[in-house]
């Protein structure tokens, strides 16, 4: 239902654009929803952007679709707009998202916005640059209510009617005490709720769960979602509260942390975006497949070392594929489960070795399976031939090691990493295969030598 | 800092149950947040957590425990637990989270939970039941607001004050026409800051985004987040208002979807939980493999019809490994790339062509780096030999056809997927490695064959 919604809005404006029907243009963009107007941004030339752009009458409207653009067609588009436009909207947008944009753009431009608004404004934004990328601090909102806990529910009403009509997000009324401490909260439903004359005193709840300014944002991303928060409260080393971070920042944490570590496991890099240009696109991802490269030539030399048995049994080549996907799919498996089990909380850290354990077993008992379809495949294929029994022992004895390291090494490196305080998702992906591949292929051919007595 | 008190928690209850310390303990589970103590469960013994369920004496608390367990310690837990109190806490409990705690149960073991219920409560929990999982419908909360246009800002403000004080989350009121059906939303802070005697339609916003009650969970997350809502609302197929899904779920849904993705990429299947017996493991993991085991034959099959050409030179078998495994890497980085960019909205169906183009360029760029460092390998591994040039040729013209195509199908894969409206994450994975190992081999051994005229 909505697809077609943003669709049809895409199309119309589209058309009017070829058309030149400004009139139509400007109504529909004032009737648009400025997150859907960033969909259509996406799609336009770079010059129907900004004839599009100052169609908008509403400020208010051209803030929201700021931050909605994507870093790409945001920087591309910035750039053709007049300063003092581009001022007017930072000057009026919530400080952590105007941070956030500046910091995308080269330092000139930033420098240059920030110098042209209003001193209070770019000051608050200065100061939340400031802080260190993805902490708390970089991403909290400072406006936020904050008051002494004396008061009573009909001021707190007649303030918020009165003083605090431009707060973002009103639904917590935090609580400090004369010393300016972060206290208690009360929610904006109870406010409404309690009697008239009661102090904030006797009705916040006292037991508030607040970060740091340098509290990881993945950190915070938890606790919002644990605690099912609106907003969680962020304060200093005095504990006095300097900003909060608001649930609709978190969605974006959580979708964005989840695509790093898909990304990282994939062995990509965790800012490949796809919007890149085919050569960074190729600069990023160079690097990661090197590794892969090492373990290939690492294999090769393995391989020529049984050169002598491969010459007496050219057969054994045939099953290198079988043996290197089985492991290679089986690592795969098992670290996903780990890396993605270790970021959602299932996994912790303290069941090491349960966790181990159990994908060894996994990997074992289906390894045992699949090694006997394959042994059943090498004695049927070569029934006749003296060897043929030996060979079909060897190669489901290479899948069963093969597929059982892959799980011990798929569930053991990110384990292993994230006891060490390295990010389990970083190097997961390319080193398991890697090293699945190259055990993979040596256990094969010490069975085989073994076994068939070359 | 987080942590530490988490954890500081989990210790002391630990502590605490050893000495059978009741008194202390029922001190700590009245101070600690539920959805700290559904921490401590996952920790401690089957018994120990009737105990000290049986010490927490707000059954609000409980409710909230309940629903933040995971499934297997509360499908274990919940069974030891007597009926009567498992019944009042599901009564307490919010009808969405109820339905999705009771889909998990036995059959039997629900329905008789059911039986003991309010009447008025179970009719709403079995309401929500029937709608089909993963959809709007089942993971609505019915108790919203809903008011008439024509009132006051002042008598809704009453109205909250009477009527409403069990509504979860009354952060927007929705706003009806006299038949019933939805025409505006406002927010609670609205509320607060316009005069008290104006009526809802003159400050209502009528742009509203809903839901039907069939709409996929992962579409209501999307549009939550593309908003910034709160809560967005679930209408019936006459407009009418039939509940809300609010944004802790959306949270829920938006990291359970990760989650699944990357499960299914690698081959895992969605419903892949770490907490699963090694039985059931294996039973899941193993119909993936079974692609993977496929291509192995399939594979195995195109280098014996190569035999003769392996007889004369074993060396080539040494090149399979890194030939695959570069493929197969740069398939997985290709196709995870894809499928995360549709899912977070980055890539657009409609480019199909120019981002499968984009990495097929890519692939073919770093296809030549490689290629020439493993012909460079290659050429002077065998130095000497007469044949090492046109060796060298082979492998490097491998490599570049095994990444290219490998970035092609995975690229095209998950966008095809994505056209014929099935789940691009659901066989991409599995599917792309495969059928890059299958071309790899054989685009190997035809261009080796026909370079070295075997």
């Amino acid at each position: 239902m909505h697809k077609d919604r943003t669709e049809v809005l895409v199309e119309s404006i589209k058309r009017f654009l070829r058309r030149g029907a400004n009139k139509y243009l400007q109504n529909i963009v004032k009737k648009a929803h400025a997150a859907d107007l960033s969909i259509v941004f996406r799609e336009i030339s770079l010059d129907n952007r900004c004839k599009l752009f100052n169609l908008i009458d509403d400020l208010e409207k051209k803030v929201v679709l700021f931050s909605e653009l994507d870093e790409t067609t945001f920087i591309e588009f910035i750039k053709l707009l007049e300063l003092k436009d581009v001022v007017e909207v930072f000057g009026k947008m919530p400080a952590d998202d105007a941070a956030e944009l500046l910091n995308c753009l080269d330092e000139d431009y930033s420098t240059q916005i920030l110098e042209n608004m209003k001193k209070e404004d770019s000051q608050e934004v200065e100061h939340l640059m400031s802080y260190i990328e993805d902490t708390a601090g970089s991403i909290m909102v400072p406006d936020f209510i904050a008051l002494k806990e004396d008061m009573q529910a009909q001021q707190v009403i007649e303030a918020l009617q009165n003083e605090y009509l431009d707060v973002e997000m009103p639904f917590y009324i935090y609580v400090i005490n004369e010393y300016g401490k972060l206290v208690g909260v009360i929610s904006l439903r109870q406010l409404v709720v309690v009697q008239s004359k009661m102090p904030l005193k006797e009705f916040m709840a006292t037991d508030i769960i607040s970060v740091n300014t340098y509290t990881d944002q993945e950190n915070v991303a938890k606790l919002v979602s644990r605690y099912d928060y609106l907003a969680i409260p962020v304060v200093d080393d005095d504990n006095c509260i300097v900003g909060i971070v608001t649930v609709d920042d978190v969605i974006d944490i959580i979708s964005d942390v989840a695509t790093e570590d898909m990304l990282k496991m994939a062995g990509v890099g965790e800012d490949y975006i796809e919007t890149q240009t085919v050569l960074r696109g190729t600069k990023i991802r160079l690097p990661w497949l090197f590794t892969s490269f090492l373990g290939g030539v690492a294999a090769f030399f393995i391989i020529g070392g049984f050169q002598e048995s491969l010459a007496k049994f050219t057969c054994l080549a045939a099953f290198i594929p079988v043996i290197m996907g089985m492991g290679g799919n089986i690592g795969i498996q098992s670290s996903t489960i780990v890396v993605r089990g270790i970021a959602t909380g299932k996994i912790n850290i303290r069941d090491l070795w349960s966790v181990v354990f159990k994908e060894l077993l996994i990997g074992m008992i289906l390894g045992v399976i699949y090694g006997v379809f394959i042994g059943i495949v090498a004695k049927l294929r070569f029934f006749s031939e003296p060897f043929s029994l030996a060979l079909s022992f060897s190669v489901g004895l290479a899948v069963i090691s093969s597929m059982s390291v892959a799980a011990l090494v798929g569930a053991l490196t990110p384990m292993l990493f994230k006891k060490m305080n390295i990010d389990p998702a970083v190097a997961t992906g390319p080193f398991v295969t890697t090293s699945v591949d190259i055990v993979s292929v040596y256990c094969y051919f010490l069975i085989a030598k073994l076994l068939i007595g070359l």
